[in-house]
């Protein structure tokens, strides 16, 4: 029997794995997609897409309680977590299903197993070893856990998922998206949620402003929080969990939820024993997903950087492409579009208004918001927030970033902007339609150029 | 007394009167600006505004509905219409507050009464004679009646608006934006509805996929709808009406709402004695908003085209900017974005399928569908749609077209696209956020451009 080398062999068939393979195959190279888990990886299985569910099923709880100011009569009774569980299990079955149809019709051979770097040709699966011209590492994230024993009532984002309850009350560790996302739905829910960050805002990669607003509406929706507050420790008890800060202060809870980010899943796989260049646990990568080996590449969360599904399909897509022999652009890590969809949700894409500051010098920076008070749709969402462009001074947008009830979706236009280094005059005479929320970006870019519409003051 | 002289005097003070109003101060022209009911017009107190917020209290309802399938436990126990009024007119009056702020803010002279052209440089109000060396109308819309009398269970959307009671079943006369955005809503107060359109299509003025995706939806939905059907005569009586069409059908409800289009307001205000061209009632005006009398401009509704109120804010800045001695771009109606806030919502911009080749020849035209079926957020929101891209062959990308729950909000990147002659390379190089419904365009784009990534078949 002859030893098929395939074009490339794929650790790991999460998002940057799987894209990865479906580019490889249909551009015609042979491929091999190794994973001991499911296809999909994290973020359908564990990640983006149940979370996104959970949050649907707390923003319906919401809009039951806050029907009768709508004029529809309606009782809230409460939260079935079976039934939640049952219908994020559907929403994630329907999705694999469809993505291993996919995967099977281009023709990829699913291998499944714990694959293991054995060369750099090679990746050894249950003793059998698999060849390829091009090994592409993919091997994804998991939550860290700062050193706490996963048990109990100490969770990371995985076992909050799966949970038969709402916890009466959380103490969440981080205010980043996961944090500020499960806060969110759990409040939506009932739960008495408290939010330590170590840092001296929620959300603290996004822009100030952003930050400052989620803490109003956090504060509106009696979400506690402590930023600048370091974690110290956690025990145990009876009926939940007392977490100590280091100002001294105790806080008695239900479950305490670790989202303080995730690290790389690169142990025990033998990158280091084949010699790939790595730091503190990541797999170093230029633009294109090369490593320092030849013909070993790496995509999604294992490179540092923003550890997001649509960073990995797009890594995956271009390395894919290189192997072809294509010239693809590479993945710039700062037009990767963030949404956070806790409420208000939060989008941006581009650099922050302190980011540009800091790259251009303030005389080149100017910045225009669009509060959503002005916004027709908006008011009937009953929502605050607003639009905020980062532009040089006679020069393209460069940065966009918006808040407010369902206003993630916005990312879209945001994106196109950035992307396309239009400036304020390009989107400003755009007629945006009416009463949508996407209006709010036409008022920015208006108030942007000089010539704002709706905007007071 | 000197009379003052204004550099605009602008008769009607809806989308496009108070847009014209609101720039031409800006640009320091004097400005008056004259209204017989409310600044803010159609869109804000009889039109857009407050049918969005109807629709909203409607989508709530089916929330609560549905809500048991996301395993929220709710009861819906009916609708409260005095409530659902209070909660739109709240909306309308918030807008409203802040409209007449920002028009007193700018210095514009708001002339309260009933104004009429009696000069190419005067409008005379209740005896007093306005002049401006450059007047705008701006007199916008009034609903169809297709000669009927307005009284009993014989409605337009105004009425229909005002109701104290959701109808227990309506007849809608028209399957266009007006119709079915009130079908939707009353389907979901809980109102047996059934649409009488004379046109082969639902909302015939969208592509046909479109068209067909929103009547699978709404036979989904039980809501009745006769296309190819005309109209033919209405009997009032006890508890209703008989409605009869040509076909020799009857139909019987308790109301029934005229929604065949508007028609311009242009009756009895002096514009024909002036000798202003028109053509059945419509204001005839260049892409600038020029009429055949010098310093006579015209926006809005009244000018042949699509009704939208954006486009006249749009008209009213070009008309205000072109006033003050600037070279703005004028409107063109093809790059008019079009949302429809039924349920499921449906998003346009550019040329339909048909029209493209109908323009372009079929050989030059091509197209690309993303069903939603295939995108998480979509799946978690429980829609069926798809986003639907017409393109020239290696060309621009020349149409938009989206439908499902919540897509109206892709307008924006939808508008960009088209209005910048993006080609699919463009858009697909760009990363999308996960999981957006926003994905949809970059998934589109990806087929488009002959990259695929989660589309099947």
């Amino acid at each position: 029997m002859t030893q098929t080398v395939y074009d490339m062999v794929i650790l790991g068939a999460g998002s940057g794995g799987y894209a990865a393979a479906l580019r490889g195959a249909q551009l015609g190279l042979t491929v091999a997609l190794i994973e001991a888990d499911k296809v999909g990886g994290t973020c359908l299985h564990r990640g983006c897409v149940p979370t996104k569910a959970v949050l649907h099923a707390a923003e319906t709880a919401e809009a039951v309680r806050e029907a009768g100011a709508l004029g529809i009569r309606a009782s809230f009774e409460g939260v079935d977590m079976a039934g939640v569980q049952e219908y994020k299990n559907g929403v994630v079955t329907r999705m694999y299903k469809g993505l291993t149809g996919l995967v099977s019709s281009r023709g990829i051979d699913l291998i499944q197993g714990w694959g293991r770097l054995v060369a750099n040709n090679a990746v050894e699966v249950d003793g059998r070893r698999i060849e390829g011209r091009n090994i592409v590492l993919a091997s994804g994230s998991v939550s860290k856990t700062i050193g706490q024993e996963i048990s109990g009532g100490v969770l990371t984002s995985e076992e909050a998922l799966e949970l038969d309850r709402v916890p009466a009350s959380g103490v969440i560790l981080g205010g980043g998206v996961i944090g500020v996302e499960f806060a969110s739905a759990w409040a939506s829910m009932g739960s008495q949620v408290t939010i330590i960050e170590g840092l001296p805002h929620l959300v603290p990669n996004e822009d100030e402003a952003i930050s400052k607003q989620l803490e109003r509406a956090f504060r509106k929706r009696k979400i506690a929080f402590h930023t600048s507050t370091m974690f110290e420790s956690v025990e145990r008890h009876d009926g939940g969990v007392t977490v100590r800060t280091a100002d001294g202060k105790t806080h008695e809870a239900e479950v305490m939820l670790i989202a303080v980010g995730r690290g790389p899943a690169t142990q025990n796989l033998g990158y280091e024993e084949v010699g790939v260049a790595m730091d503190r646990g990541f797999v170093l990568a230029d633009e294109y997903g090369r490593t320092n080996i030849e013909g070993v590449w790496a995509v999604g969360d294992i490179v540092p950087g923003v550890q997001l599904a649509h960073r990995g399909f797009a890594q995956g897509i271009v390395v894919a492409e290189k192997i072809a022999g294509q010239d693809p652009a590479p993945v710039d890590d700062v037009l990767v579009p963030k949404v956070t969809f806790c409420e208000p949700e939060i989008a941006s894409v581009g650099l922050s208004e302190a980011k540009a500051v800091e790259i251009h010098g303030r005389e080149a920076v100017t910045t225009s918001e669009f509060n959503v008070a002005g916004n027709a749709k908006s008011q009937i969402l009953g929502t605050q927030g607003f639009v905020k462009l980062v532009s040089l001074k006679d020069g393209p947008i460069i940065g966009f970033h918006a808040i407010g009830t369902r206003m993630g979706e916005q990312i879209g236009e945001g994106q196109l902007i950035v992307s396309w280094e239009a400036d304020a005059h390009d989107v400003a005479s755009l007629v945006h339609a009416h009463p949508t929320q996407n209006e709010t970006l036409g008022e920015a870019a208006m108030a942007l150029a000089g010539k704002p519409l709706h905007n007071h003051g």
